[in-house]
């Protein structure tokens, strides 16, 4: 009776279906982000030049969420690639996960259209670096149950040194996405160029990468 | 002759292809929840707060129907896992079914815009719960179907028992979004509380998967 | 030099990419045509059942669309399944099939939006039938590309005799939307109700899909 | 210590699943075209034939982007089907490569509505031009990177021959984006008119692809 689909679901999948549905979820909410990038009507007086030049927020808000997803699909993947299955636990925690992938195109529009507004930009920039921090804490809570509690998931169970280090990096990533998210408080810049900083060094190759062949 | 595309279509489609389709359409669905969610333009007085706030049905809305369209694709693969191919009619029925989730945002846009409005709200309800019933409805004539028409197309044909008791999970799981649907003559906030009880009870773990290793 | 990359590309790829991004592309399609669901501001006039009612032909176009793109899908990889690889001209006429399919959710948007517009009706059936129609003759070209002059990828070449069988039925699939095109110059009603009825017939099990197991 | 995932991520990623999130990526962004295509509201004065007629410029530019992102596509699987498996470096370029791809859906809508204003259509052109040629560039960029610091992730190293005719030829398909863009300055029809022609130039099959069977 283990495998009785509908009703409560307690199937055991394999991780290539979970990792194909990630992949796609992820892939639209990415694409989304261009939405956010309007083009001025041509009826509207002033230049092009102009109205382009005053959505500088958009812009820098499509590069930088989409730098961060990129990185956030490339971790997912790394996270998801240690499991052999999934069961029932493992797939609503990712779908947890997903939906604070899926808000991020909303917070990013939030923060773009709020940046350089006379009020809320405060709220905005809070809201926006917080989507970031709440994605990074599902994402540390999912990390530790796979790691502590759905090791017998694993192809190779992590030894306790390699566990602690990839739970104590991925509780260190949390770090600058809760200075952005306070940061909004002081300035809606802070955020954004925080999240930013992160977004790059997250894109840079590691020092070890280089020696490695 | 049995084989040939174009003209009625008779193919024997091997689960993955299968799969992989319904998965990028539930993606993309899932995903599009978030359009529903809008920045208050700046320009609108009030605070950005107070606009926030006042969008809270859209936020609650957004959170059930995600998580009902997770358990949604759980439930989906669960079904589809037991199959080795799929026949023309498992096709049509799939796409019929797929037609259901796909009108989910919609109805969902609809309840989070009616749920505090000063009219409609009892209709809107009845819609959001009832796409809902008609999602689980199409769901337990594809279960039956796959179950009772089509095992000679399963890795192996369940056992009398065990597709019993498929069936009245199947079954059962009709029920709260019958009474979701009801309760939207009564109030709006009855549907949608029932419905994220229900999302909520499916994400749960089952008993016996703490037994399980 | 076969496989130079860039410039102008003359790979040869496997189906299964092929598939896959085929899949990704009307998956997308298929379900932006909810996005023609409107959900009606509750402040404007008028109850909540009579503007619903009166977005009818959004309903209607959304269910013969979906359909349709749903059998499209069936046909396409039934097509697709018997290569083994494709050339540089498999994957530009795909191309090209792909560009017909997605425009298919603006020519219902604008199918619906006419359907019982004062002006302009038969304009819109002839743009929304023609679409299917441009459809299906790329879908014939591709066929006839295929089965002619690129056996040499498939799996097994087709006989002769299956060969013509495809293609007479791929031809006499065009049949239906000339009609529907054609008939929008009478009636934009005639052209919704012979799309639908073609999705419907294709939608059933063939007469013989009942004998076989 | 080299597979820790989040914190700096350092994965070595098969190509499938970074194939099937680029898949998913271009298939998003290439149907987020159809979107440009507006349904004229009936409410307007005017025919609907020369409403439709007006959107010429829509029509256009959906067809030239549609046909371009599609070789792009092609293009990126013949890159990355050489490679065996993926470092960081090409995960991340491969991330700033799908940056520039969806973008181009924003850039198409801008040529479009500007393509026959009044004022702002050589701005509008030069950066449709320019959101292709950086898509170029970053093209040759990864394709370097691939073949003169990653040859030891692909299946078999390039021989320096190939390489340089790779690369020439990668080379050699920046120009004509950079003679779009500048053609900009001179009329936005020149700009869509050298897309449009590179293309069909690069849709049509290859002299070489003729004697190969």
């Amino acid at each position: 009776m283990a495998n009785i689909s509908a009703g409560r679901p307690r199937a055991t999948m394999s991780t290539s279906r979970l990792e194909a549905f990630s992949d796609g979820v992820i892939a639209v909410a990415i694409t989304l982000l261009v939405l956010d990038l309007r083009v001025p009507s041509p009826a509207t007086p002033g230049s092009l030049a102009r109205h382009l030049a005053d959505q500088w927020p958009s812009f820098a808000a499509y590069f930088v969420s989409f730098l961060t997803i990129g990185v956030v699909w490339i971790n997912h993947h790394a996270m998801l690639r240690r499991l052999a299955s999934a069961d029932h636990s493992v797939l609503m925690l990712n779908v947890a996960l997903l939906m604070t992938i899926v808000v991020l195109p909303f917070t990013t529009s939030l923060m773009s259209a709020y940046l350089t507004a006379p009020a809320g930009q405060h709220l905005a920039a809070v809201i926006y670096g917080g989507s970031f921090l709440v994605f990074r804490l599902v994402f540390l809570v999912m990390q530790r149950h796979l790691l502590i509690h759905r090791a017998h998931l694993m192809h190779e169970p992590p030894t306790p040194a390699l566990r602690r280090a990839i739970l104590r990096r991925t509780a260190i990533g949390v770090v600058p996405y809760l200075l952005a998210t306070l940061g909004g408080l002081l300035s809606p810049y802070l955020t954004l160029a925080i999240n930013g900083s992160v977004a790059l060094f997250y894109s840079l190759p590691a020092p070890d990468d280089r020696r490695a062949p």
